[in-house]
């Protein structure tokens, strides 16, 4: 089938009905994804440079077809789902380090740099590039800008958004536009790169990145503590919180989701009754080992069964790979949906109860774990895809977690974005004046509403 | 005179020709301010609620009369100009801290608070807001907000920005808008905060801003060493960057603004010659005292004359003394025209020593100061307004820095913004793209162009 991509040529243009089909969808769950019985992508488009970039841009301007950016496609929100009819780009081609500045401490990264490879750059200067989502051994720099990915670095460093000074961005008629600077300081105008950070494709295509980097700090240090129940660890939390403790990371898992990675590495985390909850933590700099030798004293005045702190790093590592596991242990328990609410701190543990509550009302299993220091909880879903009941109890049980994140004053989405998987919740969070500012700036930017469509905000 | 604005009431709106002239003027120099000769500002209305910024607004929006936001007038960039026929629209009113929570670790205060009382209301709660800009006494919330300001704390902390979790913003139409959250982190559409932050009364007006706090840091030490050269100055600047030192501050003076000081205060900085520049540095917290150690040592191998350590807070205060002193003491020696732009860290050298050529070249009086951990500088331009001679030198030189620090690959504006006073300037620093983007945001955001026309973009 012919395109008004061809006449980019068979190098950068892949119209092969197997090949496009890979590139059509993301990691998100819940139907968000391109119907099984549609013509699926016209075309993938993989660039190697901003100019062939731009070409796809004016291209698809002038014939109004659709682009989906595309990164590693691990999104969780279906903002790389794909619809029929459009043309996805990718960016796997603009995976180079361009620039690595230990006197300015920065680096400019091509989007399709995958986020660890980032992070060793950095490292093989002696700075620390801080974000780590989840995915960081395969995510893109590109994807975690577009949805201003966070992680387990967030509680002390702040989200991928924070860390990027500028961006090169392709407009959706093709312009290319800089943004932001090299400076550590500037306030020259819009703050166009924080407007572009998280718009998940809507708004332009990332084909350059700035991002600051810090001195790398020294060893972190881990401890692990152990609750009786759900209070008692957001009890912990709160002192934590209360005491300002510079932690660099701080998790929770939930029983559910401990005894799924017991099944799975026989860690023996349960060894003596599983406990209700986990606290991870670590600190890093000079100052680690006197924070986590005061946050064991408040794990324990508030109720704690068993807390550990590392001896070294190795231990460390070996206490966090409960944590690592999570995800990859709650997969193994069935079909999962994949949440991502994020609530006041001092309102989490409201939170995890009525996620209980959800769980048992709908007779699903339902582990939770995530960023405690942040109120970022991931409550997964565990249900059989297979079964129209089961996939309705879980669809009930997202839309009734995803509530009470909003009625606790919390948001729908702490880190992974809107995407297509929560674009109808985005007016339950927004008030019409927010809504109506987000569609003028849509609009204004994307005239033709070629960039991502339905991704964000109703098409 | 009857203005559109009459409907308020009296209470509200103020026509009477001296308040109102006294209301439409800020602290930006080179005749950014409205012509003597003209007709000046209709009226100032002084809103007490969102719901009068709205209905100011509305009636805006209908006659098509510009609005200028004006917080406490300290703006140095013209932001706060009125325009003839314009509306000031003052946030005096709007001046009340209406939470302080210290479990979530946030503040929401009305814009017209004056920024050090909300550093003291979080002192109060054992908890720390950093922005410290030079007004930090008299300036207030909404206008550091609105021109994302920034002071000695950025080094370490980062600026205004950094700590906006969330705004009440009243659009051109009078619309109110709710961004951003309460939490500690969220991605739900578009970033509207950081948009509006920054944006200089040119996208809405600010009515309501939620900031994160931090834990209060232990109390700082201070540092001060001289130096015989601007040079030796710089490659302490350097080592200490490359070193990652942990400092909460990182100032610089020239000799010119040394021996103002001096003369001003009688202090004794030059008892022995004045040194050709001198830094002032703070470490807060834990690590204080073994941060600035290690400087001291660094400041010895660069060639410092003399390094200092304060003994105690009293003595640190008395050191900062003089850094609290540069504009003063530089205002005393004639007119002055303050400029504010940011180099890469690595190049402050090169805009010192471009600096002192300028003064030479225009036989002025060119004092130097600024924040040397970020690279953002104060050059502050001496000279007679009453001799036009004077002016054209004056500001021969206010474009020569502005643009060498562009040569230098800097920006035009570290933190005073653009306004009025560097619109022109904005297009030299922005691409083609960029400007694009900003002028449809502009667009799209105040179709009748009525939100502070003038400042930042071309009306």
């Amino acid at each position: 089938m012919s395109t008004p991509f061809d006449r980019l040529g068979p190098d950068l243009v892949t119209t092969d009905p197997e090949v496009v089909a890979s590139f059509a969808r993301d990691e998100a769950a819940l139907g968000v994804q391109g119907g099984a019985g549609g013509a699926g992508p016209l075309a993938v488009v993989s660039p190697r440079s901003t100019a062939d970039v731009a070409a796809v841009l004016a291209i698809a301007h002038e014939h109004r077809v659709p682009v989906v950016v595309r990164g590693a496609g691990s999104g969780l929100s279906g903002a790389a789902a794909a619809p029929d009819g459009s043309v996805v780009l990718s960016t796997r081609r603009l995976a180079r380090v361009l620039e690595v500045d230990p006197v300015e401490r920065l680096a400019v990264v091509q989007p399709g740099v995958v986020t660890g490879d980032l992070r060793a750059a950095a490292a093989d200067a002696g700075l620390f590039y801080p974000p780590d989502p989840g995915s960081v051994a395969f995510s893109t720099v590109g994807g975690n800008v577009a949805t201003n990915a966070g992680g387990m670095c967030c509680v002390k460093y702040g989200v991928t958004g924070d860390f990027v000074l500028g961006l090169e961005v392709v407009l959706a008629d093709g312009t290319v536009a800089r943004t932001g600077r090299r400076t550590a300081k500037g306030v020259a105008g819009y703050d166009l790169t924080a407007l572009v950070v998280g718009s998940e494709g809507t708004l332009g295509v990332i084909t350059e990145i700035t991002v600051r980097l810090l001195p790398a700090p020294g060893p972190a240090r881990t401890l692990v503590a152990t609750f009786p129940s759900l209070g008692a660890a957001g009890a912990a939390v709160a002192a934590v919180t209360r005491a300002g403790l510079d932690l660099s990371m701080l998790e929770v898992m939930d029983r559910t989701t401990l005894d799924a990675v017991d099944r799975l590495t026989g860690m023996g985390l349960g060894a003596d009754g599983t406990p209700a909850a986990m606290l991870l933590a670590q600190g890093d700099g000079g100052s680690a080992a006197a924070v986590l030798e005061a946050m064991a004293v408040l794990c324990g005045d508030a109720g704690a069964e068993d807390v550990v702190v590392a001896d070294d790093a190795v231990e460390g590592e070996a206490l966090l790979e409960a944590r690592r596991q999570a995800l990859p242990a709650l997969e193994r328990l069935g079909d999962w949906i994949l949440d991502d609410v994020c609530v006041p701190r001092g309102r989490v543990v409201d939170l995890l109860e009525g996620i209980e509550r959800v769980a048992a009302a709908q007779a699903l299993t339902i582990g939770v774990f995530g960023h405690a220091g942040d109120g970022n909880m991931h409550p997964t879903i565990v249900h059989d895809a297979a079964d129209p009941a089961s996939v309705a109890a879980a669809a009930r049980a997202f839309d009734a977690i995803t509530s009470l994140a909003l009625d606790l004053g919390g948001t729908i989405t702490g880190e992974h974005g809107v995407g297509r998987l929560k674009r109808d919740w985005l007016a339950r969070e927004l008030d019409p004046g927010a809504m109506a500012m987000s569609r003028a700036v849509k609009a204004a930017l994307d005239p033709r509403g070629i960039l991502n469509p339905g991704c964000v905000l109703e098409p």
